[in-house]
């Protein structure tokens, strides 16, 4: 089980995140491409810091939306899709060859990817474009119940998946992430984030919000890197993912 | 002897240039990648349209200044211009390769163009930065009578160079194009442009605007590509340069 | 009845429309904020232009949208949406104050204006939004079958209202405009757009692309100034307004 | 003697100072006007917070660059600079207006201000753009040895000044602050912070660097609101000023 998170993304002379301290701590680092965040330099320095830990750099490409951190769906042509994806990951990847790294996945960005996850069209949108950038690169999507269909349209396009869950958040009955506006939407307690985590390690899936159990193979568990509660969350989840199984 | 021609500088619902006429004019097209125009819908039809007419793509990075067209000069530390061109040259080649293309030299836009002239130690941090995204691939620069310093240089970062020249602008008897705001600085008339053309090709050099030889061994001719009067001017060159020598 | 037109649409070194021809023949100038088109400087080329002609100068705000020249519906919250007028009056207010002049009125453009006449709750925001700014500043929108209830929200908001139609566009018989993507949609010949701005000005409506007649109290015509066409049509339309009814 | 901080930096998503902090213990707010950072929003949330503490609200017009938070010198024409100050201004005043505030004076940012410091025809074009968009609305500006000289120009151009100094940065015998690549121009001591803002509130002036004194005439020290150790000083400055003089 891999942990992966979503780091450059800062801004000229804002900072966002605190990429020194997750990054020794994480396998895949969701790197900004400069549209809902970061910047040619940014970008450089968080390519640098995941080579110096060993961390899998992933292209992390978004709506252009600087105001809106890339949250807003802002509505786009699949042809407009297509062309954002093979430029932000162009750039990410230039910045990669500069320090002799690679590309080793896409997962899109906030609203880019809840829309591809809603459009079953946009999803093969995606996913053409980014068998057209590179054939055999991986696309890091939300596991959902799902994700059998999410798994044959990946096999069609020539896609290799990477099923992402969340060790702070609820799922609700269908598999999906309960609304942020609901209560119980967020675990405030390490111990319940921890649980999770081993949940989805061990056992493979999660119960739901409602105490169903829910089958949802994942292969990586998004973290945060923001704050001190969420390094120590982080800490807490590699340390019992390391932890031989009794 | 080559044409190249700045392209694909439209953006957003602003356009710019003729480009569909110029196309299948040229040899070479500069293709803007988002710092100073175009955006990467822009940059995908231009890199379609070139593929079409077999002219190769060069990619035409910039300051990122949308506002003033990438002419400012904007201060730049060494690590953002190299940043910046490996932002840029990646994105492009990222939309190449989705059309099989590949890129197939670097031309700076406007002021960075400027900067790297004026400062030597800005020319080769550029061509270090060209140099580590790939070796081998060429930079285009203008030609002076700097041009034996500009080879060792260029040697020196292991950087194929380009010589360019103009066929419209007058040249002083230094090497360097006659400022714009002096009088006889453009040549207005066809037969002009087309002498100049003429000169560089089979001459290689040009009588500068006091009537001294200049020799100025260019293998491109920038042309232009808006406006019905710049369009004829680049078929007169065209045909002048097919044309076999008496 | 008055013509107004979209002005001040170009940005930095790209330019859009004839401001320069249309100005003359026109009533009121909509002039761009700076968000979907516009900077300072063409702001102020815009008013200064306007002020030559007497031409009354309304501000013509937008969502932050360059790339998508403000055509994109981009989620806001209501206090977003006020903030925007309020930064995008007072700035171009701002520049009005400079050369004397005064806003005369506010119009919102594209995806804004469409989505404040599909949403009621959105509509009443853009109202208040202009009455705080400024008491009796008037509001410019599309007449629709609405037009009472839109009196009665702006009447509670204490907002002028100024209708406006389309000499050159269908109608259908809900009263609005036919979308561009049906056929028919858009008049070519000059004589129905003048018949269409004859109707609007002397019978108070227009018939439907079906026939039906519609009563819309239009006190503007939005007319469009890209393109020797069009400002042939608003060249037609002046003529036949001006021209004592038999 | 006034406390004047710039405020309303953060922009989006990314937060910048402790403006809730700092608001209550300052006289002048400088308030970003969206060219170098903060957004209609943020502006908006600034200006209410402003208001609630019964603080000035200053425009702070930069040239427009986000990415380098205006700290970049950019070529910029005059009529380019007038414009922009008076989008800017007007821009500000439009969110004041809707919180019954208005512009209390202006402070040019980063860039722009030592651009206009260095030459005195900027200045003049700025203080005329600030003198056109209202009579009698103050200019902002550092005060130095040449504040004989910048009162003269501001009385012919009908521009009130209001001379602001610094109680944390060391000044050279010209009256100019020490750079900060040089060692000794911040002070970190924040007795020697109190005893220097005492200094210019009760002496009118300071000791350079090398130990002369310098008469300059301040009527505001600018302070900083972002982090603890900043937060302190403003509070011990506070708190100094406050107490009657022996």
């Amino acid at each position: 089980m891999k942990l992966n998170c979503d780091l450059g993304e800062s801004y000229g002379s804002w900072t966002m995140g605190q990429d020194d301290q997750v990054m020794p701590l994480i396998d895949m680092a969701n790197v900004a491409c400069g549209f809902h965040a970061s910047d040619p330099n940014i970008m450089h320095d968080t390519v640098v810091l995941a080579a110096k830990y060993g961390v899998s750099i992933g292209a992390h490409p978004s709506y252009q939306d600087l105001q809106g951190f890339g949250r807003r769906s802002i509505p786009h042509s699949a042809a407009q899709v297509r062309a954002l994806i093979w430029y932000q990951l162009g750039a990410l990847e230039g910045i990669c060859r500069a320090e002799n790294q690679r590309l080793a996945y896409v997962k899109p960005h906030g609203a880019l990817n809840n829309d591809m996850i809603r459009d079953p069209q946009l999803l093969e949108v995606v996913m053409e474009a980014i068998a057209t950038y590179q054939q055999g690169l991986p696309l890091m999507i939300p596991v959902s119940l799902d994700y059998p269909a999410h798994r044959r349209l990946a096999e069609r396009c020539g896609v290799p998946l990477i099923f992402e869950a969340f060790a702070d958040r609820a799922y609700d009955d269908t598999g999906r992430l309960v609304s942020r506006r609901e209560p119980g939407a967020v675990h405030q307690e390490q111990e319940q984030i921890v649980d999770q985590a081993l949940s989805f390690a061990q056992r493979g899936g999660v119960h739901s919000i409602t105490g169903h159990w829910l089958e949802l193979p994942a292969e990586s568990l998004c973290v945060h890197g923001d704050g001190d509660h969420a390094l120590a969350a982080v800490r807490a989840i590699r340390a019992a993912l390391t932890k031989p199984a009794p």
